[in-house]
Formats: C-alpha cells, sequence, structure tokens
C-alpha cells in the first residue's frame, strides 16, 4: 500500500460536507460554519527535527527559525483559503538533548510571528521522547462563507497563476524564512479573483496534481514559464523540490488581465503558468502534452511508507 | 529553570481573556465565544511511544488502543470544562518501524472512539520522524457560556468530590481502555453543581494542585477517602501516578447532598474527598495539616527538564 492509497482510504472514512461541515477534509483547511455566514477554517501541520530542518550539527537551524517555520507553514493553509489566521495550539514533543534554553528561542520565534500576522497561542502541550523533536501547530481562521476559496472551483480554460518564485527554498534558507502569503490570499478571496487555490508545500507539480483532482481538470503547464528562485535554479528544482509555500489559483480568462493589472503587491511576483482544460485522467502535462505528474500515480507524491 | 517556571513564564506572554477569548490559556481547554452564548472550547495533549505507551517489544501496546487513548485524554479534557466534544484534528509523526500496518489499527481505533462520542476528526498531518512515535490531538467541542466549568471558581468551604477510582493506572491498562467523563461533566455543567473542575491526567494531588492555584485557595484533603482502583493499591500510587482521567469538582456544601442522591451514574463512584479552604499559600494538606503538593513548588510536578 502506499502513502496515497492509505489517505485516500482514510479520508473516505472521514465526514463529508454538511451543514456546518461546510468544507470537509482534503482542502487546505477544513471549515465550519459556528456562526451565519462566517467560516471558521482549521487545519494542523508539523515539523520534525532532521526532516524539516537540521536539528544537530554544525548547521543546526535557529530555534526561533524552527518556531517560526512551524507557525508559517500553517498560516500558508489559511493563505491558501483566503482566510485570516486568529488562533493556534501547539503540542511540542522534544528528546534529551533540549531543553528551555532551545525552547525559549523556539517560542519567541513561534510568537514573534504570531504577533505580527495576528495569531494568539491558546494551548499548548509539552512531551518529553526519547529522541526524536517533533512539533504540531493547529491553526484556526476565518472567512467570509461567501469569500472562501477551494481547490473544488477550477474551470476549462481557467489559468493557473503562482506567486513569487519556485526552487532551492532548502538551499538557499527559504523553508525557514518566508513570509505566508496572507495578505495576497486575503486579497484574492475579497476581489473574487480566484476560482480555485492552494499553496505548494509538497512541490509544484505535486499540489497542482492536487488541484486538478480537486476539480476534476487536468492542466497544461507552460514549465519554461515558472519563474525560479535565482537565474540558476533548474527546472526540476521548481517543479519537484517544494517547501515553496506560494500560491497556485485559477483565474477566469476574462479575468486574467484585470488581475495582473490590479495586483497591488509590488513585492509579490505574479506570473501566469499554465491553463486548466477538460481530460481525463486529469494530468498536469507540459505544453508538448507530457504527462509530468497525476495525483496519486506512483513517483508524483512523497512516500513515508517506501522512502 | 524548572519546566513549571517555564511554562508560567511563557502563560505570562499568551493573551489573557478578552471580549471573544473568554477563557485563556490556563485551563483544561481554551474557550472562545465565536457565536453569542456559546464556547468553541480548545486544547491539544499527545501520546509519545515509550512514554505514554509500549511501543517495542513483547509488551507492544495494541496501535488501537493508542489510538483510542490520543483522542481519549482530549476528550477528559472537554469533560472538564462540561463540554460535549465535536470535532478533532490529528498530526502523526512516525519513525521508521511504523506503517500502514500500525496506522490502520492506530486511526480505528481512533475513530472508534470518536463515533462513540459523536466526535468527527477534520483534519490530519503524516510525517517521518528518524525514530521515534509521536501524535498529537486538538480537540474542539462546545458548551453553553452560562455552564462552563472553569478552574478558577471554587469557594471556601466548598467540598471536593472525585469520579471513579485512582491509582495503578498503567499497570491495569486503565491508561489505555478508559471511559471520558464526558457524560458525568455534561451532566454536572447542566445542573449546576460544580463550581470548578479538572480532570486528573498527570496525578491527585498535582491537578488538585492545579485546582488550587486557579482558585486561589488551599486543600484539606482526606487522603483516606480517596478510592483506590482495588483494595491493594497503595495510597502513593493514587495521589501520585496519575493516567486516571477521572474529574476533581469543587461543590458548595449546601449542594453536596443534593449532588450525591440524584448523581445518576451508577457505575461510576462519586466520592467526596476534602474541603476547599482560605490558606495562603495555597496548599493541598491532609487532615492533619501536613502540605502534600503546592503548585509550581519543586516535587509537585512532573519536569520534563530535569527527570
Amino acid at each position: 500500500m502506499t502513502e496515497d492509497q492509505f489517505l485516500a482510504a482514510l479520508l473516505s472514512r472521514l465526514p463529508v460536507a454538511n451543514g456546518e461541515l461546510v468544507v470537509p477534509p482534503g482542502d487546505d483547511c477544513a471549515a465550519l460554519r459556528l456562526s451565519p455566514g462566517q467560516l471558521l477554517l482549521v487545519a494542523v501541520d508539523q515539523v520534525v527535527g532532521g526532516r524539516h530542518y537540521v536539528d544537530a550539527g554544525p548547521d543546526a537551524a535557529d530555534p526561533a527559525a524552527v518556531g517560526r517555520k512551524l507557525l508559517a507553514r500553517n498560516l500558508s493553509d489559511i493563505a491558501a483559503m483566503g482566510g485570516h489566521p486568529r488562533y493556534c495550539l501547539t503540542g511540542v514533543s522534544f528528546g534529551p538533548d533540549i531543553n528551555e534554553l532551545w525552547l525559549e528561542p523556539f517560542f519567541a520565534g513561534l510568537l514573534a510571528l504570531a504577533d505580527e500576522f495576528g495569531v494568539a497561542l491558546i494551548g499548548g502541550d509539552l512531551a518529553a521522547t526519547p529522541s526524536d523533536n517533533v512539533a504540531s501547530l493547529t491553526i484556526m481562521g476565518e472567512v467570509a462563507e461567501d469569500q472562501v476559496i477551494r481547490r473544488t472551483g477550477a474551470l476549462p480554460d481557467d489559468r493557473l497563476f503562482c506567486t513569487g518564485a519556485f526552487g532551492d527554498a532548502v538551499r538557499t534558507g527559504h523553508h525557514l524564512s518566508f513570509t505566508p502569503r496572507c495578505a495576497e490570499g486575503q486579497w484574492l478571496s475579497q476581489n473574487g479573483f480566484a476560482n480555485a487555490m492552494i499553496d505548494v508545500s509538497d512541490g509544484l507539480l505535486i499540489d497542482a496534481a492536487r488541484l486538478c483532482a480537486a476539480s476534476g481538470l487536468g492542466l497544461a503547464l507552460d514549465t519554461q514559464a515558472v519563474p525560479g528562485r535565482s537565474p540558476d535554479t533548474p527546472l526540476e528544482a521548481c517543479l519537484r523540490e517544494g517547501e515553496d509555500y506560494e500560491l497556485l489559483l485559477a483565474v477566469s480568462p476574462a479575468k486574467a488581465d484585470a488581475l495582473t493589472d490590479a495586483w497591488p503587491f509590488e513585492e509579490t511576483p505574479l506570473t501566469c503558468i499554465g491553463m486548466f482544460r477538460q481530460s481525463a485522467p486529469r494530468d498536469v502535462c507540459d505544453l508538448s502534452g507530457k504527462r509530468l505528474a497525476r495525483h496519486g500515480a506512483p513517483g508524483t507524491g512523497y512516500d513515508h511508507f517506501w522512502t
């Protein structure tokens, strides 16, 4: 069994949408309608020492950067729904090499970013592990129900836009220092520009394939248009490395020019990199029609079980 | 620095109560007023392999029991506020010895208890660790604002009642198989019997001391009245071992007899084991006046940093 198969089986046992659970599990966040017209967005994400950051040796990450990253990657999930982050809770488990000298800057880094984004830490748990360092964070945000952006809304001929640049995220330290695209996501949602959206954490191709699967469409990706982090960044790094925390969004062709003209974020590039289309199966292809990725297909996703 | 000192410093940097955050961090759950008169309760708790369950060798815990425990200990936090559990999210990190053969029953155990308690799993994250197995769960529940039971409401002369029995929780397997006291907590909140409440996870004395600290009172504990799990369970095990997941509650002396008479849970013992009183410092003492515990004092709590 691959991890994708395991997750698909698990997801099939989880609740579907109902009057209160407006967005069920499977999007960037789940969404609950706890008061009329307003959605509570919730998601959880983790950072693991030795996997998501270097936790020992001369290259060990600054604990403040680790705490910052834990919150930042969760903020990115709120951004991808067009939401405003509000509250978070964190469970931190640490091995024998960690004590208050590491935890103090870890929480300082987390809380500094929380302040910056108007988020309050309202719950937590500390535990000891035999050897590893694992931190989990649950984010809660909100968005007006008529402004929420899901993965499911892309239409044929919609243009695929991306924010920012891709590749070399680990080598350059971007994976620790990135700014979550909350302002951009909120602006897109308030101005009705995005039919569907996702954030890129696992890799541009993997996450584009998730957008395709959720919307029931294929995608023609203009790989030459994908912006690299630097002129030297290889295309493969842009497509597959992940940790970019940029937004991918589907925009109606009639609105594409207006979006480019109105985009107010001078420091955040916005680039058209593809077009959705009817296709079965729902593949991500390049402009020559060569398949690059398909959600759930072997080789497209990272597999915790077999890698 | 002890862990209690670290946590006290951290807590002092977290938000205080405001119009929306009705119960700030420091109780069993935080509580948010997202719609008038109704509170959203949120809390997070973890289970760690080799700490909260045996994860290797012939005594390794059934993964279904581990998944069940992860949810159950969070349900206990909702119970302690008088709430109804509704939703949960879980972050699971697992080492190289774990694959879908372990994760499948883990989630099956979690979801079976979720069904039993009317809880929906609406978010999750899987990650790989170098060696350890850590799972975190965020619970969300609800309670009417005028029925929420906090740690802060005990009054002088209030009686301390406990549900169930104490001690030997690990040896007997109770720590994996216990039934969270949600029904009892809800009944207590709906019938206005408890002025303050907490669940016992770290140990009767530690958690009684937390109730005392939050309510600004001392406690005279009738140690001879504390019900042990079996006739052979030593008193020290009842007082200090933890993992009991029972409720401790403060009851006005005028209501104590009525509570005992009305208590509808035939299979859940309810026992009066002490009395709150004005005292500075806010110690838990036995009936002879000997101090047994004080919140924050060395020796009262488990210290992840120094043990």
